[in-house]
């Protein structure tokens, strides 16, 4: 049996349900996906849904089950996996925190819970916090730039808890929270202690920085403050490789997607031109993921620009998105050039309508060279897979992967 | 409700994917199965994922799940159920192996790992090891004779771990490999310290037997060695009758079949010309299972015949075995003349292309004497299946056939 090289291609929030403006179709059931459909053909599908029947998954939890790891034991929060993505090396025990520059007024109430958005001090900024703020209390503290004005906080220390609140209001005119610990135990307690004081020492850095000056005699709102939340506790998951024996990496242009391929042990590679927005570059993003494939058994592309159109609620960008995921799929075959495995799906359904993350199943198909038996689905979308033979979870996906790449490991004799 | 009767019948390896001879068709959409189709017209017809989806099953840990133990729980290796269907009577703590009378030369290698295969002295030489090798190092080792070149090994003694190589070498060529401790546990040092012993014992005596000198004459290679593998411990399992009240027996050739249905507390037949080949006789294990059923309530038939011709890539063979299920379908009937629950399934896929199990869900209808609501599938095959209602997995298929049979306790008030 030969084995075959695996890709998974995963649309951020692929799933939807009919949209009006759409005459009534989904997303997936207007665009016109050429590349998609001609693997299809010989394909397993139908839909899977990424925890279980349901339940709405965030795009950390379901990329780990579709990876193969049960997001209820290994899912600590998505912290971790933010400050992971933002390039952070973790020991067991770090507690980690994912946050954003924010103006404050002299009371510390919020005016800009993101100083204006596209913040491009803020890797300057994080240098400056890193230089003046290297331990509290006895913790040694670290801080991490993310994506335009996020930023990733590891705290590194012996006993600290993680079942914290957020300092992050999460809305603008409310005053910066204090952080509290959610339970009683002591370690949560001193972790509290340490965000509060770093919070502190932070707001002093960053209101006497010569940037937030310039920034205000720009007429922009200073970065004065950070909001942090999403609290959680590093621990060691297992790799994929040493749960499937395939070397893996992914395509991404998102911080806890490569936070989460690095807790997984894959390379990450975000190709230029690709922004993890609805102008990303999907040729781009499809000849690296082509690339990375004759390096490594498994690559995941992954492509978020269809569920930042679902949360603006953009019908047809997120068509748009879709198309370009099939260039991208088709990039990726004419540059590999040898038969794989190909697997599409999205890691939860973000229907327009809704602007928001649903607990609705996902399509999924996954195309084999070896012959299956054909399914009654010439075009892949909702309609076609509720069709289709597959109903699936998220964790068995990992497991139909290794068995139609003729990799699985028998069960028994 | 009217009880009653259940036949499963289990083809192994029946599920596949279109084969290029067979016009890109499986076996079962070409086979012609007048039987089975007519009692599909009142079935409930579908998909089994045999252990979970993608999962690879053997044939034991497939079997345990049809027959209602999660095998992750249940599965010990497979030494201890072929051990039990060569007739070995276990306790609590045994430990057994599997394993081949074989040819080695001077210097222990391998020169034939089935000793020329059809070894018609294997019965006198088990007689022989047992009369000469009783104890070893303080346990009590007991030989059981298997199918052709197969025996089974049993170590009683307390302390005594599982978690120990193979001295099989599983190629020949290659010098036979003394068994090592997986794990630093004394107990698993103390097995294979057992297993080097008996096996220079071994060696000794059927060096010097005189059954192999009179080999040696006929020009055909002595069977001076046993290549031993896949150790287990048997612990006991609940019996099918404490699980679902039903009394059970199968009709099976295959000697880990038996040895599960013995470790379930099933009784095994074998009727004359049932030999888990493509030789055996459909007719005969029909009219055995049928004979069965007037005595219990429960009656596997299982065949091999599907399996071997999968793993010798015989795509007609296998559909003519398919054709032999159905006539020994059609034989239970005319024999037994009451009206009964029948399943047809398999075990696990083994496509003819492949060669190999794969984790390939497999087509499973359930007939019930009692009216059904229609499904929209006229021929038993994976295309069929893939358009019916069922989409289960192995250990549901006890359940199922307990309520279909108007046996299944409430859950509940």
């Amino acid at each position: 049996m030969r084995r075959y090289k695996v890709l998974l291609v995963v649309g951020d929030g692929l799933g939807d349900r009919p949209i009006e403006v759409l005459g009534n179709k989904t997303p997936l059931q207007v665009a016109r996906t050429e590349n998609i459909d001609l693997l299809l053909r010989n394909s397993v599908v139908g839909l899977m849904d990424p925890i279980a029947p349901g339940v709405r998954p965030g795009s950390d939890t379901s990329h780990l089950a579709l990876l193969g790891l049960d997001p209820f034991n290994y899912y600590s929060g998505r912290g971790v996996f933010e400050a992971l993505g933002a390039g952070a090396e973790l020991s067991e025990g770090d507690v980690a925190l994912r946050g954003n520059f924010a103006t404050v007024n002299e009371d510390m109430v919020v005016k800009d819970r993101r100083a204006g958005r596209n913040l491009k001090e803020a890797g300057e900024l994080v240098k400056e916090l890193n230089e003046r703020i290297g331990e509290v209390l006895g913790v040694k503290v670290r801080f991490y730039r993310g994506t335009e004005h996020r930023l990733a906080v590891v705290l590194s220390g012996r006993d600290l808890g993680e079942k914290v609140s957020d300092t992050d209001p999460h809305e603008e005119g409310l005053k910066l929270n204090p952080c509290a610990p959610l339970t009683s135990d002591e370690r949560d307690l001193r972790t509290c202690k340490v965000i509060n004081e770093l919070t502190r020492r932070a707001h002093e850095v960053l209101r006497n920085s010569r940037l937030n000056a310039d920034r205000e005699r720009e007429g922009l709102p200073p970065a004065n403050v950070l909001l942090l939340r999403g609290a959680s506790k590093y621990r060691a998951v297992p790799s994929l490789r040493s749960r499937t024996g395939m070397d893996g990496a992914c395509v991404t242009a998102t911080a806890v997607i490569r936070g989460i391929c690095k807790a997984l042990e894959l390379e990450s590679h975000t190709p230029p031109g690709a922004t993890g927005g609805l102008d990303t570059d999907y040729l781009s993003k499809g000849r690296e993921a082509a690339r990375v494939l004759r390096e490594k058994d498994f690559v995941l592309l992954h492509v978020k620009a269809t569920d930042a159109a679902s949360h603006d609620g953009l019908a047809k960008q997120k068509v748009e998105a879709i198309e370009g995921i099939d260039k991208a799929v088709g990039e990726v075959l004419m540059n590999f050039g040898e038969e794989l495995v190909v697997a599409v799906t999205g890691d939860h359904s973000t229907p327009v309508e809704l602007k928001e993350h649903s607990g609705d199943p996902v399509p999924l198909m996954i195309h084999c060279p070896n012959r299956l038996t054909r399914e009654d689905v010439s075009h892949f979308d909702e309609g076609g897979a509720k069709r289709g033979s597959l109903r699936v979870r998220g964790l068995d996906l990992m497991n139909l992967l290794l068995n139609y790449s003729n990799r699985a490991q028998k069960f028994g004799e």
